[in-house]
């Protein structure tokens, strides 16, 4: 179970004050799980400096890989790419390269490349750019912190492009049991099979619906057959 | 500005490897706003006891209040109550006024108080118990942290019988509005409007649809009459 470790850091206030629902979080999530890459924390922090950088700081020290979703956008409260030099200790400017994607964009669909969107262009000093085939403001890759934006499409398809660039791990495979009892019930022959199977991750997500209890018994790991064996096992127990 | 602030840490593999799509911290994000209690960090992390401990120590230091869901059931992948009782330093064991409760709810259906559902009634020795209408099973309170079920219904109801103990704080009122342009075109205005009212939180919250580009505009305050002077006055920018 030695999978690459990997962690995602939302930024912005929209999801902490209930007005949104996550999307990006869900949708990494099962990119990297069939990548065979452990999704191992989620952090979601507010617009502000100190927590950003804090948090930057700490999941890229101790996660083999970081997605940052959010705040690269062109408005006032958009300050990752700040966060991002601070963290690393870069100095960050309108850079070259990245103002002459959107120059050019701008350019073609007569718009104005105008202060704030010139704001999009700010990247630190020794990032990689990552392609933005939807709105062309790149997101941007420092040491092992990937730097994509927050609006839905635009973040799957920066995903699309980092994704290929990262080791994943043996992919992970899954089956599910529901079994209709309370988890009580379930909980003394589960342990027993999650001893025998120490190889294997088995969890168990209870449910109510319409008041029964029951619960689905998730059981992953690299080896198919292990798998099938341990599921198997499971669903003798409870016939 | 000096609402109370919370954190929210979600324990459990089930949102990390996509497998479901989270809900409660949703639910919570809306009531605490409701509360005027901000709500400024959201740690999701897997059932690992080194990870549940330091962010429960990490986020207990640095929000006012903190909340837990996940990891309390009765099976061998539940260990959040051990972690906590380890966080603050307490001994854990079956307590027998939780285990009293159980124990009449089972008596009362006739299902056996097994070694697993024993195990729902350890809880930390100084801690005080958190009621659980819907499957009896408690939560609990240590210092500054609620330690809630991951179940949706049971988390809500849970939050109803925690949040009334919590001191709110002026309950944040906002408004949003809609701008059919690109961010690039609304940055520098609302940057101006964000700096004359400075007393308000103002958000641009972009999306694209149909292959157009818009943002919400979401300005966030106590004071209704200034909020509706920041929505106006931006109104009027892009008529």
């Amino acid at each position: 179970m030695a999978n690459p470790t990997a962690a995602m850091l939302v930024i912005g206030d929209e999801i902490l004050s209930g007005r949104t629902r996550d999307a990006n979080m869900h949708f990494l999530a099962g990119e990297l799980t069939k990548q065979g890459i452990s999704l191992s924390e989620v952090r979601i922090v507010a617009d502000e400096k100190p927590q950003i950088v804090a948090a930057l700081k700490a999941l890229s020290t101790s996660y083999d890989t970081v997605f940052t979703s959010g705040g690269i956008g062109p408005t006032h409260d958009d300050i990752t790419a700040d966060c991002v030099a601070e963290a690393f200790g870069q100095s960050i400017d309108v850079r070259a390269d990245a103002a002459a994607l959107l120059q050019a964009h701008y350019d073609a669909s007569g718009q104005e490349f105008n202060a704030a969107r010139q704001r999009m262009a700010r990247i630190p000093e020794h990032a990689t750019l990552i392609d933005n085939p939807v709105s062309v403001a790149p997101g941007f890759t420092v040491e092992n912190v990937h730097v994509m934006a927050g609006v839905p499409v635009v973040f799957q398809a920066m995903v699309a492009s980092v994704l290929p660039t990262l080791t994943g791990g043996a992919p992970l495979l899954s089956q599910t049991l529901r079994i209709d009892r309370g988890e009580g019930d379930i909980a003394g022959p589960l342990a027993e099979l999650a001893a025998e199977f120490d190889d294997l991750s088995i969890g168990s997500y209870p449910f109510q619906k319409n008041g029964a209890f029951g619960a689905n018994i998730v059981i992953r790991g690299t080896d198919g057959a292990r798998v099938d064996a341990a599921i198997t096992k499971l669903a003798g127990m409870f016939e």
